[in-house]
């Protein structure tokens, strides 16, 4: 009873697609470029839900408002909006406000009550959200909702930002003859960090659960993925990860064995979307899976891999595809973990580059061929312990500072 | 009694020269350009020392051997031998028996101790440091010493490796009628990171001191100078910055107005490499001196202004002279302090562009302006406290990674 887990990049053709669910999206003229920039989904009675936010002390004005309904309605949501093109971040009172507009608007068109609707925003900081245009195209994204894999395919363009394509994935689970669907939709391209970073996720699943039970899955599923990845390091004031569950399926995850299925599948499509996300990233050649390994704990590990994935050094080199592993010895040692560098090991692709802290003897247009591919291996060894993580991340390139040179103006 | 401190960039016409130092430099083959390659400085008899190293935990061969041999002299160093074009790290015992052979090679041609022999090495790290060269070339170096501008302005040069320029700064101060120089010669361009990074800093003065007062002073003025400026956020296997005072003016250090005044040189001396160095970093265009301001002490202050200048899209905005303070306001949020984004304040040049957490109007142009000059000012405001910090860093242009995506291969 494994999870399929289906994978869509540029359609969604063979998403999954959970009961419960409705979806549509919109322009709304946010976007100065024109493009679908309003996206809606409205959810079942019934529906619980559980998030979790950026870590960012800076905290943009709707995951305040999303984590105060989340709190009021007790893990009952009926309803997202979220709006691309601008974040609505550091407009004060003016910006918590404007959000509250939005959802009561939206509350009132679906008569629901405003703290049963889940907020998102994503673009640029510190200009003020076009409610009005907004509030506008509301009608219009209301009664446009339907419960299709087109749209579905409409709300997973209308959220991208920098993205250069819509991001989907999709697992099923049986419970004897009955099929429980996961289906997670996100965007996110450039500022990717661990704590999650302008990354927004949704994830929608028709099993039965309470919003304790998603929370414990979310939180462990988020561990494992999404903060185990970085493309530049930055962390977003507006990261959100929102899982809401129907129920349609009548399948309840107490059972202990649909539980672990159903966590598996969950795992996938989250392992799917994060994969999706870092080889989308802003100008990205290529993706590197780091793995550290024989650390003494996880924390650590992580540390020397997320020091490794953030050094410019190392991922201008990537770019490049130049194994100059001098420069990964050299981070490594600048990591902060009290390790022996005499028991360093790193290996590029299958082969071993250095040992024991020292060069060795290497086939360097294989290590170059290697970094050449759109995804490659490297290997960092600790020689401190057996726990060890794999990180995602990616190279730097000239056209990652073009399109962060110039953004907002 | 004020320290006249004078700066040279491309001439040493103009620069102070303590009394009691010898000068060359030589074309040992090490650099496959052929430029020069090896610089060797003599010092008189008497000379004392003390020197800081990286804290990478990743060490050059050459840095062991320095460290070692300043303890065993105990403080007396009576030649410096500096070599680009290979950094002589994670080479294992054998970096060190080819440092050592270097070292004892040169102690033979000067009739020193070997432990009286500084040895440096930069460039590229995980290649075995062509000893043959070196020592063939030791000779001609030995015989070539001259106490000249010229010597010096040779010396500065081959210590050079991506640096476009080389980087001298010295000062005079008068204790009554009597001259005490410091002149202070630098190199390094990429990998520039607050303690240490491919840096190498050699400081030279006639004043009378112990090794223990050349210590103390050298700790303060680097952590003034040396350990606030950030390009790209990595930290060297071989850094060092190496004070030698030969006494030969006469005037001991231990009158405390004379301390108070050679201090101040240094200080200013060190202000100034540590500001050339930053302006040369590799493919830079901006420089940036980030003001941190209201914190609750200095390490804060210091760990708010390092998150930001490591920021690839706040550097990335820089590079575009892009007034996107979003993205520094963002930052902030994540630096790990335990701030009220509602007290934050930022400035762009002359002009507020966020007080207190929230946007507020500015003129774009004007600020566009003020990022689009070689150097301009950046204000954080925390509103936390009285303590502040001068950082200085840069932007990150598609030079940089063009320059370093190709370095080895």
């Amino acid at each position: 009873m494994n999870a399929r887990v289906r994978r869509s990049l540029n359609s969604s053709d063979n998403i999954g697609q959970p009961a419960g669910f409705s979806f549509s999206a919109a322009c709304a003229g946010i976007k100065a470029s024109g493009r679908p920039d309003l996206a809606l989904v409205e959810a079942c009675a019934g529906t619980t839900a559980a998030a979790v936010f950026t870590r960012n002390r800076v905290v943009a004005a709707p995951l305040e408002i999303g984590r105060a309904s989340l709190k009021a309605s007790r893990g009952r949501i009926r309803a997202l909006i979220v709006n691309s093109g601008n974040a609505n971040c550091a407009m004060g009172k003016a910006g918590i406000r404007a959000c509250q507009q939005v959802c009561r608007e939206l509350a009132r068109l679906l008569q629901l009550r405003p703290n049963e609707i889940f907020p998102s925003s994503t673009g640029i900081i510190g200009v003020a959200l076009p409610v009005n245009k907004i509030v506008a195209t509301l009608p219009h994204l209301a009664s446009a909702r339907e419960a299709t894999k087109q749209a579905i395919a409409a709300f997973a363009h209308a959220i991208m930002t920098t993205d250069s394509r819509p991001k989907l994935a999709s697992a099923t689970v049986y419970a004897g003859r009955t099929a429980v669907n996961v289906l997670g939709i996100a965007k996110g391209a450039g500022m990717i960090h661990p704590q999650l970073a302008t990354m927004l996720v949704y994830l929608f699943t028709d099993a039965v659960a309470t919003p304790a039970e998603l929370r414990g899955l979310l939180l462990d599923t988020c561990e494992q993925t999404f903060n185990c990845i970085s493309i530049d390091g930055d962390t977003s004031t507006n990261d959100t990860v929102l899982l809401l569950a129907s129920g349609h399926s009548g399948v309840r995850l107490k059972q202990s064995l649909v539980r672990k299925d159903f966590s598996d599948a969950l795992l996938q499509v989250c392992q799917s979307l994060a994969e999706q996300i870092v080889s989308d990233g802003e100008g990205v050649k290529h993706v590197i899976q780091l793995f550290v390994e024989q650390a003494r704990n996880r924390a650590e590990a992580r540390e020397v891999a997320r020091t490794v994935a953030h050094s410019l050094l190392v991922k201008t080199a990537w770019a490049g595809a130049d194994p100059n592993w001098g420069r990964i010895l050299a981070v490594v040692g600048r990591s902060g973990i009290a390790l022996d560098p005499a028991k360093v090991s790193i290996k590029i692709g299958d082969q071993m580059v250095c040992r024991g802290g020292v060069a060795c003897a290497f086939d360097e247009k294989r290590a170059h061929l290697a970094l050449s591919q759109p995804r490659c291996d490297i290997r960092v060894s600790l020689g401190r312990g057996s726990r060890s993580i794999l990180f995602l991340t990616t190279d730097l390139t000239a056209e990652y500072v073009s399109i962060n040179a110039d953004y907002s103006t």
